[in-house]
């Protein structure tokens, strides 16, 4: 017995991912309770961040200018590229600030089920930038699974045929992890990755 | 490394409850995935919302007219007055379609600890209802919890004056339920409330 423009916003809250219909119904009442001010700010939100970003036209990931901010500081080293599936692995990677180099993003993983085929990926730019660029190394930093594997090997080969290191991120129980409730995935990669200290 | 268009947006959604940063994250780059349309059309909702939902003058039910579907449909029982809490909770309600009566929303419940005392419910206008119209019963669907109950003893204590029916939803096992795993609360409640079959 919702009005229908209530109905409305809670069939666009529905849509989004991981919201559900009793959630979308919250999320929706909860608007009605806002104040107007609060309302004008985050319809202009949605549409400011339609409006202003596009994609850094050197490595893919989300800008408000042409190039990104990271490709943009001179301070970052450009002869390294860790390469993402997605901008928003960015963001946890960025958050340690360890890494100084630049990115690239894939725009998804090779996964043909689901229709990704190489084609798709942001792959192109990528090779042309480890060909002109004096790219010392590139680091992939992709998701651990099925599809993530498979696109790392795929981007090792060809990323092979120039003179370029290619390396991977480390897998294995994470920090604040338990041994004795890891997978047997998970520790078999601790195993082949442990170090010598 | 968010941009900030998209710095604002996070945290748009952030402020929304039940979602933390990293779904207001999720949310925000899945907004950037969509098309420019589907965003305008999220963008107005959100504020056609705001701009036509009003309060119903009768129950206090939102309504995009002064008076809202329920109040206005002659078909519905006048002489029954459901009390709920919220808005919200008459969705459930009339998902029933048992109940043809009419609603009263008290926006709230008593709950001194956080500031919600009587007068602060839409509480006169319901005295009003019963003193001034021919109601029959009142029916107190409020939730079966701490406030809820000090709510509806409140309400029946003041609608008592009245020559009313003051009633009370049962509370007990859910259906599906399991009386293993219920409180010790719900099964009591069960006992009180046990009807002869």
């Amino acid at each position: 017995m919702a009005t229908k423009s209530l109905e409305i916003l809670i069939d666009e809250f529905n849509r989004l991912p991981g919201i559900g219909r009793k959630s979308a119904v919250r999320l929706a009442f909860h608007v009605l309770e806002m104040s107007d001010q609060e309302v004008e700010r985050f319809s202009k939100a949605l549409k400011d961040v339609k409006e202003t970003v596009k994609k850094c036209s050197i490595c893919g990931n989300f800008s408000e200018n042409d190039i990104c901010d990271i490709c943009r500081d001179e301070f970052r080293d450009k002869n390294i590229i860790c390469v993402v599936e997605d901008s928003r692995d960015i963001i946890p990677l960025e958050k340690t600030k360890r890494y100084k180099g630049s990115y690239h993003v894939l725009n998804g993983k090779i996964d043909p089920l689901n229709g990704m085929t190489p084609d798709k990926l942001n792959l192109k730019s990528l090779l042309e930038r480890v060909a002109k660029e004096d790219i010392k190394e590139v680091i992939l930093a992709l998701n651990p699974d099925l599809e993530g594997e498979t696109t790392a090997l795929y981007l090792t080969k060809l990323l092979k045929t120039f003179d370029v290191k290619v390396t991977k991120i480390a897998s294995g129980i994470p920090m604040g992890g338990n041994i004795e409730f890891a997978d047997v995935a998970t520790i078999s990669r601790a195993l082949d990755g442990r170090q010598e200290i």
